[in-house]
């Protein structure tokens, strides 16, 4: 069975919001953003031991790093690493791998996911993965996971599901939610039946190329032109060649929105997205003034709740801030105001 | 006449106030901390030029200092630099000077001048110091510059002549007063007859031997035991042995307190000792936002009065800072409010 686990872990991002310390030559799935000594995309990895083979995890990245991947990730093999000559969002991304595994193994499930997300329960995270798979190799159902939502968090989308009162753990799918304001927010998790949307999803290779060929025909067009040469040395000419001309389309847009089997397997494994430096500073260990703090020589006085993070060694002293990010990264420094890191794409212009 | 005037730079601190720009290793009076391209003992010594002779220029400093003058001043001869094996404050630094002095040119005028101070006006300095010169080549007096107080500033001595209303320029002192809280400062602002102390001093050779041996004698004791070997190979060795074995006493306290010749001579040339952050940022240029910013890649949101001092090339966005001390140099970070800057020892800890 286990010969059957594929995992595809999307890793194209170049994510610019943790800048200075993510850059477009090092994104944050490259980085230990956390300060935990693996970057983040080791931590994915590491989190299907035992559940799939490391000869069946794709990784689907950016021609520009595939040598970071080959170096962080040495137990890939080479031909996994698959290499958009240019981003097209997650639709064209799944199904580039969905192709090239049903050419290898047609009775594949497959779990896929994003490259620089936090989870702190690995054992409950991999009993989820489990069922996940489980799941989707019984039934013809696309299954993504849901998050017990803890707050009326305005940076996820939500998944909503029919009854609040269940008991199921899986789920069929009322609805997709953007990312709600404050007070739709707060209306969520009085009603007790909507998740967060994590981005993280199971299906058979069938499932999904059944749901690619519906909802997408024009995508699958161009993989199964490629079916002929995935896995020899005319893959990556065929990818430079047809990749770019896909439609930019997210998998939740150009499918899970529009297809009618689609379920949720509800989840509460301590995730997060990483997706700000605010969310960054709730999962760090804080001290007693609530700073976290990266870097061996920080001295902090009269400061709360601020993130550092500072390169190993440089002696740093910080006085009187409260609510800010400083961090130092590859000789660049920011200093910020927590609540305005939403302008950190604007700072660096 | 020019051949009489010698020159005494004061070159020994330590200052510690302006850390992490100034260190042990690299004190104030060997940095361009205006970024102006020259260091500020290079600038005390260009402010001379026409006035004293190279030749005619002494700076006394520390050992450890020495290949910095060196490298800085290469104007100046080997052997007027000046190597003290301890710090014992401006009055043995001084007779030190003044005994090697008396040795090479006993008709000499003496200027002595700190290393690290700031003046904008050398014109107007200039014509002081001629002034200042050829008075006390005429009288056995010794003479300090007294500064046009312009606010009640609380971090300078002050220097109190009789006569408010005095039309001359140069004045006998009544009193040397310590720094004054505001109040006291506000009522000597309001006196009129109140000078900052600039620590510039003016004597002829004779004098300043005669004021010694009258109100330090144990100082004067040692360095005329000196007199064998000024300007030979064993002058180190007798400094060496003797100088620790100085009292620890400043010019003012030793000597300018106590004689009964002592006179003042009222300069106004946009001077500063640059004795502390606050009082640098005065001096520097700055945007509209009252920012003075050293750094050619550093970038302001949201920020005022701050004074921001980065090395060069190095890229640094700043958002949401008021009143604050951004400063990097060799690898060390300070971030702190202005009005903490006396905290910055405690925080070197």
């Amino acid at each position: 069975m286990i010969q059957n686990n594929y995992l595809i872990i999307m890793a194209g991002g170049v994510g610019s919001r943790f800048w200075p310390m993510s850059t477009a030559e090092t994104p944050k799935q490259f980085l230990d953003i956390l300060g935990l000594g693996k970057t983040l995309i080791q931590q994915t990895i590491e989190r299907f031991d035992g559940i799939v083979d490391p000869k069946n995890i794709l990784v689907v990245t950016s021609k520009a790093y595939k040598a970071i991947v080959q170096e962080q990730c040495p137990e890939l093999k080479e031909e996994n690493i698959l290499l958009e000559p240019c981003m097209r969002n997650t639709a064209p991304c799944i199904a580039y791998a969905s192709y090239k595994i049903a050419k290898e193994n047609p009775n594949a499930n497959i779990v896929v996911a994003p490259s620089d997300h936090l989870i702190t329960n690995t054992n409950d995270f991999q009993s989820v993965v489990r069922n996940g798979l489980k799941f989707v190799s019984e039934n013809e159902a696309l299954l993504t996971i849901g998050i017990q939502p803890h707050r009326p968090e305005t940076g996820y989308g939500y998944i909503q599901i029919e009854d609040p009162k269940t008991t199921e753990i899986i789920n069929p799918v009322k609805a997709f939610k953007e990312k709600p304001n404050l007070e739709t927010a707060e209306s969520y998790i009085k009603a007790g039946n909507y998740f967060w949307n994590s981005g993280i999803f199971f299906w058979s290779v069938k499932s999904i190329i059944t749901a690619i060929e519906t909802h997408i025909p024009e995508v699958a067009e161009i993989f199964q032109r490629g079916n002929a040469v995935y896995g020899s040395s005319k893959e990556q000419e065929f990818i430079d060649s047809e990749y770019p001309g896909c439609i930019n389309i997210s998998v939740d847009y150009g499918i899970m929105e529009k297809a009618n089997n689609i379920f949720v397997h509800s989840g509460d494994f301590g995730w997060s997205d990483l997706g700000t430096w605010g969310s960054l500073w709730e999962k760090r260990s804080k001290d007693n003034q609530g700073n976290a703090v990266v870097g061996d020589e920080v001295k902090l006085f009269d400061s709360s709740n601020c993130i550092v993070h500072m390169p190993e060694n440089k002696k740093v002293v910080i006085q009187g801030l409260e609510d800010y990010i400083v961090v130092e990264s590859k000789g660049t420094l920011l200093i910020c105001q927590k609540k305005e890191e939403q302008r950190i794409k604007e700072f660096q212009k």
